[in-house]
């Protein structure tokens, strides 16, 4: 929760904010002014930046910090879409500044993290980085002076196409048609290293009549800037993670508080996906007074993520229950000591279950298969030491509960392919 | 999120309930009926019930299921009451039937868990266990028909006192004085053993002439079977973990949609705590049709012991950062260098951190202190072998990344007393 204040604190924000009101207050709610009300966080950026403002004074800078959690949406849900779902973050925020290392530094965790999924189904995933600064620089040189409605549009890209968002570029932000294809333009261009980034965005820029001289030295340089960092960050991303990340300059994050980098990430073959992994660099979200803690970060839409791993990628869960053996119980009677065999089991790290009911042995063995557990275990009746059956195998040994171990490979909780 | 059909399922309800609106929709939330919009759990079993009756198809029964979670009550808050926090949960779901072992069972895991916590200060927990058709059937054998009633006063005993509560039982359950008595009486009993428990239960029980013939035999009968079911559970827990759970049959649990066995859990020296971890068997909340899924569940208040082991039991992270060493960065050409040896010892196991800024040493080291990491690795310079120093002692080794462990006692993240 958050009061109504905070997560309006950066002005009209692209996403759906759910309102709380106590069950008693229902017909009064309006009695109370919005920003005094309490509601459920959008994302995990913003609650970590009235954090960070309330407990500066305790916090080591740069202030590292993760945090998976729910966020909320007032949304319609659909396929992809959810109302309720998990974030995963990482941000990183300075006191007063940030150094730009970080800029590339965020995103290849993320990387690393995804790549440890591709095990389990996930294919390769590419984190696709701008600027916003370039891209200010750029509209800016122009002449187009609706830089936040620009980038809006140029967001919707891959939904409506390019000549919806030129359309929407001359009737909503006041381009021309020739400042509306050069936008466009900027938003086509890709590169793999600075060099090449560079090269094609001062080729662009020229054509353009955007240049370090005149008119529109200023714009240039806040464009330069921004070109810069973008492409320190292709660059060292490619010197510790290969083709981990691109530059691609139709990446804008639309209404968010991003004022630097900004990256998407998007899964080979899965496009229509959309991002699973955006964030970017916010200098103003959290300040108080004239006190500024910048920050980078990303989010991993998490819910969305596991689902398409799920349905898409093929990754299942190998088996409902995490207990390796169930222990049969002979009769009600003898239920004591088949519980003191799951607890010396339990003891010594093995996942144990003991069986529901003292039902006929196969409807207890069936019970077993059906939630997966590849072991039952058989307490030894009259003087007779226990037994185990592997149950995927059928075979059926003697065994001691204080030195037993399960095979690994049926013991093994995975999720394969 | 629950629709508020199913949060309210159960009529009334002790809890107070949060309910949503999107934020266009301020002004126009009483537009929907309660029922139909959306609020958020006030608990997890609520949830859990849901769940079962829509998966009933898919789910191999019994079945169980651990869940942590945050939940939200609309309350006012106040120490050790929060209107947002976190509840740890084990329920275990029969589909028709249950057998009542799950009774004894599910309060001794929730005792072993809070039992590992001791040595982080937690104090001895105790469960204490009553049955709600042991209170019913002694109430309708006094005469009382208001059994609700009754057991919301009874609730209120540790906040109010007997002598409020035996007001409130005639005021507002239509009790006259002596079966208020009586109902306080059989507030008043507690037994460690099975046998305890029934002499005394079956002496109070006489002395208001409630036996087993005549009008009272129903009632009787009742409050047997809730005795009996309570008998089994103390002695089955002091044969498994002797101390562990008493009965004690003050415990009420309010307007909650328990219908058999009820639980609290104190610590020893903290009764202004109030219970950490609470419970019952309800056999009526999910159902569908005639089919019935009756449930036996407990719940560890999560936010609140945290919160008092922290300000009370003593108990305090040893380190702010997770970090085990700082690599300190020579000058920011150099980074590059750090970053791979923090990689190589991530690469096995060991959480490193880089220094955010190639500042004078001192400074470095200053933040890794402030940080509580232990190590900070030094770059070997000018074909020189790294070295490490561990901050604490102020030892300064040669090592090598692919190879060097930290200290175990320094590497060690401990939460101590």
């Amino acid at each position: 929760m958050e009061t109504g204040a905070s997560l309006l604190k950066k002005g009209e924000t692209s996403k759906e904010i759910y309102l709380l009101s106590r069950l008693q207050e229902v017909g009064h709610e309006s009695d109370t002014p919005v920003e005094e009300r309490l509601g459920l966080h959008f994302d995990l950026t913003v609650p970590l930046s009235r954090y960070v403002v309330e407990n500066s004074g305790a916090l080591a800078f740069p202030f590292k910090r993760w945090q998976i959690q729910k966020v909320w949406r007032g949304e319609r849900p659909q396929e992809g879409r959810f109302r309720e779902f998990v974030q995963a973050d990482i941000d990183v925020i300075g006191n007063g500044d940030l150094p730009d290392h970080y800029e590339v530094e965020l995103p290849l965790v993320m990387v690393a993290a995804l790549e440890r999924l591709r095990e389990y189904g996930l294919p390769k995933a590419t984190v696709h980085a701008n600027n916003r600064k370039l891209s200010e620089g750029f509209y800016r040189g122009l002449g187009l002076t609706d830089v936040e409605g620009v980038l809006r549009e140029i967001d919707k890209l891959d939904k409506i196409g390019a000549d919806e968002v030129a359309k929407l570029l001359v009737s909503e932000c006041g381009a021309n048609e020739d400042q509306a294809r050069a936008c466009l333009e900027l938003a086509s261009l890709t590169a793999a290293d600075g060099t090449e980034l560079a090269e094609r965005f001062d080729a662009l820029a020229a054509a353009h009549g955007i240049t370090s001289e005149g008119e529109t030295a200023e714009s240039y340089a806040l464009a330069k800037q921004g070109l810069d960092t973008l492409a320190m960050i292709v660059d060292e991303a490619a010197a510790i993670r290969p083709g981990s990340v691109i530059a691609d300059l139709k990446i804008a994050r639309g209404l968010d508080y991003y004022t630097g980098s900004v990256y998407e990430t998007f899964l080979d073959g899965a496009a229509s996906l959309g991002s699973i992994c955006s964030g970017g660099r916010y200098d103003n979200l959290a300040s108080q007074g004239n006190k500024k803690y910048p920050g980078v970060g990303l989010s991993i839409g998490l819910s969305r993520l596991v689902s398409y791993m799920l349905h898409t990628a093929g990754a299942h869960a190998s088996r409902v229950s995490p207990a390796v053996v169930m222990v049969a119980v002979w009769s009600e009677d003898e239920r004591a000591a088949s519980n003191r065999i799951a607890n010396t089991l339990r003891s010594r790290g093995i996942a144990a279950d003991v069986a529901p009911t003292a039902a006929k042995l196969g409807k207890q063995i069936k019970y077993a298969d059906k939630l997966g557990i590849p072991y039952v275990w058989f307490p030894g009746q009259e003087g007779a030491g226990d037994e185990v059956k592997n149950i995927v195998s059928g075979d059926q040994l003697e065994a001691d509960a204080t030195s037993w171990e399960p095979d690994t490979v049926n013991a093994r909780q995975t999720v394969v392919m």
